[in-house]
């Protein structure tokens, strides 16, 4: 754990944690992305991250309790999860993207998940939270009633919006 | 407006205007604190903004769209008012502050506003930011089913968990 919080304010925790330029994109890649290793979150980096921040920021994530990492054998790559703090980062994603969607402009690629997730709601965020727990944590996945699950549904969603060049 | 964002993500837009160390926090004492001039920001701080910290934050706030200043006459202070972006961070605050209440400690009566928003869900959340819009942007306060409103049951809340010393 880091050192003594500044307050004892549960928003001062969560900013402490992952309140910095880098932290929270590297858990979107992490969350929508499916990225699991250091060389595909630097590779695929839409923000063109550095290798150095992203090695620091990892560190910092799996210090905090967001993430864990599965050491590897020697020579081969490790492997990052989502804890369960770090699964419930995706309502503060969320509610970040929901501002994003209102009060930037953007490319219509990147906005069309977060224009999902505005659509249904947070059941959503909810069953997307379970695949998460089915991916990261080994749970056993929940029963679904059919059809593609909300990952698959957002980079579904994501492909669509990408238009022909 | 900033430099060219890092790219069209909405959540990396949010994350550019919020996402440092101390942004959110001034949010958090402008719309939960109700303080709007710089010396109530910097002597209330429980986490003990710098002045120049403070100074840069509120100029960059204001820069992004998320506050206004108004300005005063000589040798009077200014006084800073959430505009609707700014009111539109609740939902983020919110998040944050309820990441934290699970999965850190903290201090009751900084626990209890948060525990208060948790309980009552999102109905009340678009209350207070009725509420902040007839506070910090002059609209018409909407009509209420009688009872204080939530930025009083907030402080209310935070008055109750305060331990007699």
């Amino acid at each position: 754990m880091d050192a003594a919080p500044r307050s004892g304010c549960p928003i001062n925790a969560a900013v402490e944690a992952l309140g910095d330029q880098w932290s929270l994109l590297v858990l979107r890649d992490i969350i929508f992305g499916d990225r699991r290793h250091f060389r595909e979150l630097l590779a695929g980096s839409l923000e063109g991250i550095a290798s150095n921040i992203l090695a620091a920021r990892l560190r910092k994530l799996v210090t905090a309790g967001i993430l864990s990492k599965q050491d590897a054998p020697r020579g081969q790559r490790g492997r990052y999860s989502l804890t369960e703090a770090g699964i419930q980062t995706l309502p503060i994603l969320y509610a970040l993207g929901d501002w994003g969607l209102d009060w930037r402009t953007g490319d219509p690629e990147l906005r069309a998940r977060q224009e999902l997730m505005r659509a249904e709601g947070r059941p959503f965020i909810e069953a997307f939270m379970d695949e998460l727990r089915a991916r990261h944590l080994g749970a056993a996945p929940k029963p679904r009633t059919g059809g593609p699950g909300p990952l698959e549904r957002l980079e579904s969603a994501h492909r669509t919006a990408i238009r022909p060049h």
